[in-house]
């Protein structure tokens, strides 16, 4: 939930990044391909980046690695991008984001990952730019959802090979969102484990984790919501080098990301509902304490009452010389502790 | 509540069944019908089904079973369905939708159950894709809401032989949304008897049932809730081939989903009252616990330190000498205990 | 909030009543007026209605009882309606909802009881279905809030005789909202008598019946919100046959509808505002039980105590033995008392 | 928040004053006035109201008093006002509306005054009339916020003196709505005070205080919320006899409605936050109860037992011969004493 | 959150500084430039604001103080302001605004700084008025976010030199948002802060700590809100001296906006999250004291009655003869106490 934003001030277009310092290499490969040829390999220098976008193939440039602008900057030169856009490909916090700049369309993405341990989701921010016969997708860090992607391209799989290069772009997009699919089972599973625990073994710590919860439905939400405009925005754009095929394909994945928004706000009621389940439960458990407390004094009190009584040492006390007396007195506790016991039983106390 | 999806990352397209595995076997059977005529029976050949469909009669497909994708997959083939609708045949989580393909036309919809016995409601997806002259359904299992159209068709009861594919159509999506009604039925018979349970005896496992009545609230709201932009598009559609009289039917559906959205939200309303008196009623015990340990605490605490007094073994205390010092004790305590009990009559404690 | 429906699965049109069972005779009665006459009485027959249709006067035909379905059948057979109507008038549990059938129009209203022995508002439907020169309406039982209009076309007071139909459907629509007013008031009387008695003497039936209310509200709200959509569909219609006029009234009718639904969300407002302070109510009136136990515990448990050393029996215990040792153990506990309530005091608990 | 409505069932048009009962005369001013010339005085006559308006002044005849309803009839007569605005005049229930009638504008709003006694909003219904060269005003009593606008006009200060007669209706609205201000100021006040209170002695009466500040507000938002689209639907309204002007003036009053509207939304936010807080001190306070409650009886109850031991009368009880055995029971309390204290030192309980 | 308006009842466009009373002068700056030009200094003389205006520049006229209404007005009045425009001027609590005058636009901002110490935002009121060549900003208080603006242009970094009078306006409102984001990280921090406070160490003031946040939190959104319409509004303004590109450094202005109103509805609930923790850490805590309590009564009542058994006078108790009665009391006790610890084990509450 961090809000980072080191470039206050600076005038537009200024490339400042915005993520963590690391000293990695960038990584630039390529792949080019048309349904008879298929190339890849990884690209050394950055401002020869231009010559792989052959008229009659895609070419997918992707780029490992942000945190240095220098380099960035010279991929963006050659294929003639905004200085906005350069900004923005270095500036880690954005929101998905869709925007047309004529020749060539500008994408915001975030690709989620689960970190099981913490139950906290990482996002990473991908930058896609495409235009005719080239897509360029930047990525924080090496690793991602694509590689089914690249098989099916190397391969020849499915009609990838034949299609232009919205196709490609679509497909990227289907990724990230089967993604997030993987995310919410992991989440609902989590949140069924917390069901179990909150019936069997709650503790100040469930609600915790109930928070923990909450906050990563949150930070999936922020990455969704936005989606349903961008795509639907997306399947409106009439370019003239776009398949026909692609506004189904779109659909589809419009569909499912209206799919992932349902199951986030059902996700978010029954979390509402866990809350109240365990504040609940804590109020239930006060009770027993409380009932345990009064069941306890309630019995015991008048009876140590009663034996203070005899425990006293006037002179003159006519019951403490009866030769009965003290069999009586256990007999008036007993009943007293019997009267006691019948009214809690009323009460249903236990 | 689950999320299934392990076909992440496949070529669109592919079908693969999302739902638990089974081993029955697939079961297609169809209706052929128009004013005249009427066939029935089973297909045992799945590539056949084309032959079924002739120019001047209705013809109803329905596949029970989506388990086995090689056979969707011949069916949808020899009708020239899409390649995205035989992945969505198969994939069992869909929400609600309609999808105009030309030709024809693809609707999911959701029946559902109520499992009287855990309080909770099952979900099937109804798969129906219909053009001129045909209407394919495609169900999870065996036992369905259609009984009734098909004895109307048999029996030529009501208008429906006259009709074209559409209304038929609507005439199973009346069937499951009618049968919505049953379930509202059954749930808020439910809540009657929660509300009951709440004020005679409720337990921490009132408020479980509350929450579980809930989910199902909400599990039927995602059902509902899609079909009301679905039938409204459904109404704007025009068709060469549509009956121009199904538009009125549709409006009396489109009713019947507005009252049942209208009884949800009334319910939730109610579950959320029930929550709150549940808390309160818990409020409220705790309540007469405390008072009854404080009545009891309040009274007999002074009195034992009246007892303790007259229990010190000073060698000097006139009083243990005075021939009446017993019975006036009794009296001191006689009255701290009137006095006491006047005070808590005059707050009201009982 | 009982859900009904007994018709699931037959064919669309097929008339079932689903209200409780009554063995009443219906009463059909018509009124039949222009400025210059006025005809009024009773129908035997139900096949005879369209006969009292003239075309230079507007008549109004009520039915009290929609139990028996083939005399309704009749009814709206020789009016010609459509099946989906006459399904539509026998099930008693509609929403409000206005339909054009091109030569007449359907209209559902549901006219409003305040039953102030058990808080709970009572429902009946009432169907009016009109045209050029006729009114038909139906009710569920007989009683209704009409007959102040049949007073005016009576004894031609106002305009109401010199109009057409469809300003008799605005007097009616205008009689049930006037109605709705009334109501409100009596539940607005309602919420502070229990406003009241919260600040008075709350007990857990206050929350019952502010639930209770809030269930009353509910149900008003669900008759009234439709309203909005149907008073202002009936504006924009555009029929030759309609008095330029009743545009005026209706907008009249309309503001009536927005005040209503105005003052039940303020309602809400308040009862929700209710609930918070009668469960501060009930915590804090814990507090005042628990800062009275807490009192005495906290004087008497030390006093307990020193009484409870000199009550000893050590051989060797001087104090026991001093000539002044009684006095100073009161002097001591007196003093222990007195700092004690020096504490309360300034912790201003009493 | 009463709900008035005696009317129900008459005819529309019908006048019935829905007010509290009067018996003050009612009072009828004009002014009369263009750049030049200046006329005001008392109407005595009410059928004669119609000879003020002249061709080339602007007259504004202002009636304080509604409640001889025939008075009120005969001035909306001479100006030929629709039966329903007469309706409306005298019932004083209205929401603040904009209603066009072709030659003349019917506007409601209502003026507030918020009376610090009892922590209440106190709310007048002014209607207002107008066309060209006449603007009719009728309050509920004498004394309103206009006396600035009448000082203006007399003094001939700004412009309005220069402009027609929507200028005044604009000047009319502006005071209303310049007074809502200064309500919500004196409410931001109190409601400091409240926070003030929370924080330094809440008592159960803070809790009614706010929920009576949270019912002023309902008060001024339902006064507040149709003038957002009342004031639109007025700045977009062309009459050839409107000023061009006067938009820009209507633009300023609607930004102040929106300021409005934003205050009063973050005033509820803000009063949501104070029970909340209430609450918890309440809660807080309980729990500081609680544990004073359970050190001293933590402390003393063990400390008592041991007495309670060495008060016992076996016959054969060593300890209570030994010549130490007081000093050493002593000893033992003081350890567990000591022992308790640091516990509680440690749990940080004081 | 004070409201603030002693003006009401003034002729519209009558200048009152609503704002606190201050004594400094006003200090009036102004930078003139194009691509070869700068020019920058003080403007001793308001009336001669206009001449700084030339026709191939752009002039930036700063004022720094707005409580000299007379000076203020001087400037407006050498640009022809509207008579409302300079009413709001010193009007200091308005909301964000866009206005169109035709020959210039009016819009309103407000610019915030975070007082760590109390944790409470500053908001300070920023006017802009600018056409063909001019830019006119009013502020309440010297010192400001834009002076990195003015180095660039001092500088001619960027291309802030090359462009018209509405990239000036852009990178003004650019200066103002990215400031937001600042406040942002500010906020985020503290309530990472507050996050962690509850976790180790809840007292009272944590919540009245996050009550302040919220109002923090309303206050920020108050400025943003509005920004989304008035830069969507500027970004579709068409006027003929705009620069094109000016377009899409709004868009990206925008993003930003959708991204803070984004974030702060995340924090507020993560707020409200944090509100649930407190309340019920300090359930848990009140659940702890109790436990404690009921251990140390349930285990020690029972016991003390034992003792007192023992400790009354009877002459005839045959216990108290018994040799080894006292050794077998304290068997008797040992064994309650250990039978007591082990219910307490198994209900695991140590």
């Amino acid at each position: 939930m961090k809000v980072i934003k080191q470039k206050s001030g600076l005038p537009p277009g200024t490339m400042v990044y915005t993520g963590e310092e690391k000293t990695e290499k960038i990584k630039i490969s390529y792949m080019d391909y048309n349904d008879g040829n298929f190339n890849e390999g990884l690209i050394e220098n950055p401002d020869a980046c231009r010559k792989y976008t052959k008229p009659d193939t895609v070419s997918w440039i992707n780029v490992d690695g942000i945190h240095r602008t220098e380099i960035i900057e010279k991929i963006a030169t050659c294929f003639g991008l905004h200085p906005l856009i350069m900004e923005d490909l270095v500036n880690i916090r954005q929101r998905p984001k869709l925007e047309d700049y004529g020749d060539y369309i500008y994408l915001v993405l975030r690709m989620l990952e689960f970190n099981e341990k913490d139950d906290e989701i990482l996002s990473e921010q991908v930058s896609i730019i495409f235009g005719e016969g080239f897509v360029l997708s930047f990525q924080e860090n090496e690793g991602d959802v694509f590689d089914i992607i690249r098989e099916r391209i190397r391969s020849n799989k499915g009609k990838i090979r034949r299609m232009t290069s919205d196709y490609l772009v679509y497909s990227l997009i289907d990724s990230i969102i089967d993604n997030y699919f993987l995310i919410l089972e992991k989440l609902s599973d989590k949140i069924e484990d917390l069901e179990e625990e909150l019936l069997t073994n709650p503790s100040p710590e469930t609600l915790l984790k109930i928070h923990q919860m909450k906050g990563a439905i949150i930070e999936l939400r922020r990455s969704v919501w936005p989606l349903r405009e961008l795509i639907s925005n997306f399947q409106k754009m009439e370019k003239k080098n776009f398949s026909k095929d692609t506004a189904f394909y779109l659909r589809d994945v419009f569909d499912h990301t209206i799919q992932i928004i349902d199951t986030i706000e059902t996700l978010r009621d029954i979390l509402a509902g866990l809350t109240d389940i365990y504040l609940s439960t804590v109020s239930n458990r006060m009770n027993e304490v409380m009932k345990i407390l009064t069941i306890i004094a309630t019995i015991f009190i008048p009876l140590t009452f009663i034996v203070g009584v005899y425990g006293m040492n006037f002179k003159y006390m006519p019951e403490l010389g009866w030769e009965y007396g003290y069999p009586m007195t256990w007999g008036i506790m007993i009943a007293v502790f019997l009267i006691m016991v019948l009214y809690f039983k009323r009460k249903k106390w236990f």
